[in-house]
């Protein structure tokens, strides 16, 4: 372990960016490449954020294997602004089929139910969200515009291991996936996918930038109330320029994706992803009973670790202790309380290495 | 006039911003005030980005003097996102009158056209955009839920220099204000207005943050097709943390805010405005007819100047000079060809005094 002066930022999101970003961001600050303006200061369309905004789309694009016919939209509102303009872009007001697994795709079906007849195919709220519901028990109903799920419950820390294959299943409807907290995390199987979204604040940077891969076909079907900054089709046409973008996200973005590439890409994130949470399960797992994880082990995410002490009265101590050893951000949602370490690819080793070791440490002190 | 290394940025929007501002964002980008983060990794819950977002709201208020029973709402969208999330926050699907002067007031007719019966209560596009209707002249329809005007026009470069007395007018209708270009260059008489929004972009800071100032009685209306995440009544009671916010925006929102008041607020804003402003219209009006502006003198914006070379085949040679000089982005929008200038907060008066230097020298070697 190498000498460091940055604490371990655990946050759910927005998260702990790699360093060698953040410091090629500030070195760029005042001039990005000799043109004489920050990038905040571009016009989105100068040659210059052009040049930025293209080479972020060409690299994303790359790491994740994007095929041709799946366009890259960047936009603005969160997932949670996604909620509604997928349902307003795709759902033709006719029938909408959610997988509930957790907080945000019950929130998804919620706001998806004003805009269509929208409809849980499974859940597994009844198992406290700690399973996945297997596919072979889903009601897909006949029709559906979509089918929607959450590949990763940044609360709940249930994770799906592969996408399903609605063909097999025997249905038509298309596959939208909310990646947004584990994306850049492992590659994702497009022969399965109409529409994936992802927030950018938890796996890949800045807070309001939002990117969306849509499969062509989808085009074209957008409710009349759709706000026209939020059509896919009209973003599409105008290259993600209908409305100014969020420039500076897009350009952090960007550094990140070269970051990535330049680690070896998804596959080699993928490989830190699973080295770093099977650490941190290992121990939860084998700790005695003072921590656990409630998740079933086939569910479980690699990006975001909900974990609880047994006796819940540490609680304020074990944050206060984690503070002074450098380990921030690691209270878990208020929904589930406990603690949650989310692991987002600029986490190193190193990070839950020293989060393992504090928690034993804690054990001895408080056990 | 100072040494200067940076050149003057003149974009229409993003635009130049306070070196000050670059300087402390790049000096913090690792870590804000000693707390190991950057504030693009921080989470939105946390109470340092609670701090910076509670005194970035704070001095906005200070600054623009807004009273309190006018929330401040922190959104993404940008001003077009706004043209479809205000009549579906406030329209009630009745009347919506609007006062078209430009580019941007006709695209808000145009989209609240998808909410409302909405329709050009005046309109100045005869005269090319280059007057403001008289507010006498205004057909004013009984019952509208709002009046909208952009009271600064980006791109043809015509400002409202007073907002209009709608009472006096004989109307109830509250007055929606598109004030996304000149916002914090001169005060607002909040007594006329029901709702303002600004995209950050221009006279603030980065693209992807809106600020939205609404009168709490106008809350509670939105139509049913609204989407959570942009239905006001949902962000002011969530204190803008509905949806994860656009931090990173935001808090450089708020080192923009700090140094406006440390030079001086809101009016000496204004003071420079004027200043910078009149000494290019004066050039301008008074070159011997190789330029010219064709805004009419009392609708003539202070921070955008649209300007026309009286034989357009220079414009390429006046362009690629500029350049060399370090004056940036003056080419015009391509809707009406030609240059612009615009002349934001952040804009030195050196910069303008560069520019007519400039200008003047054209006109020798080109004259």
């Amino acid at each position: 372990m190498t000498a460091r002066t940055r604490p371990f930022n655990f946050s759910a999101g927005p998260a702990m960016l790699p360093e060698e970003v953040l410091r090629e961001a500030a070195a760029e600050m005042l001039d990005w490449h000799g043109s004489g303006m920050g990038v905040m200061e571009m016009s989105h369309r100068g040659r210059e954020f052009i040049e930025i905004y293209e080479t972020a789309e060409r690299n994303l694009r790359a790491l994740l294997a994007v095929p041709p016919e799946f366009r890259i939209l960047f936009m603005q509102g969160g997932g949670l602004g996604e909620n509604a303009i997928v349902p307003m872009n795709l759902s033709r007001g006719g029938l909408v089929d959610v997988i509930v697994t957790g907080a945000w795709s019950k929130k998804s079906l919620g706001e998806a139910g004003r805009y269509a007849n929208a409809c849980a195919a499974a859940s597994n709220e009844a198992s406290g969200f700690t399973t996945l519901p297997a596919p072979a028990s889903w009601e897909l109903r006949e029709g559906a515009s979509y089918l929607h799920l959450c590949s990763n419950e940044t609360i709940h820390g249930v994770e799906f291991q592969t996408l399903p294959d609605l063909a097999a299943l025997g249905s038509s409807a298309p596959l939208v996936v909310d990646c947004s907290s584990h994306v850049l995390s492992r590659s994702i199987d497009w022969s399965r996918v109409g529409l994936a979204f992802a927030g950018a604040q938890k796996n890949i940077g800045p807070a309001g930038l939002t990117i969306v891969f849509v499969r062509e076909d989808l085009l074209g079907h957008a409710l009349p109330i759709c706000p026209t900054a939020f059509d896919y089709t009209v973003v599409a046409e105008h290259g993600s320029m209908f409305n100014t973008p969020p420039t500076y996200g897009i350009y952090i973005a960007g550094l990140v994706f070269q970051h990535v590439l330049r680690q070896g890409g998804v596959a080699e994130m993928e490989r830190r992803a699973i080295e770093r949470s099977q650490l941190l399960y290992r121990y939860l797992d084998d700790n005695g009973g003072f921590y656990r994880n409630p998740v079933a082990a086939d569910a479980r995410s690699r990006m975001n670790v909900p974990f609880f002490l047994a006796d819940a009265s540490h609680n304020e101590a074990f944050l206060a202790g984690a503070r002074e050893a450098g380990l921030l951000q690691l209270k878990g949602h208020k929904s589930v309380g406990g603690m949650r370490a989310s692991l987002y690819n600029a986490m190193p080793l190193a990070g839950v290495q020293t989060l393992v070791e504090y928690m034993k440490d804690f054990v001895r002190r408080h056990g």
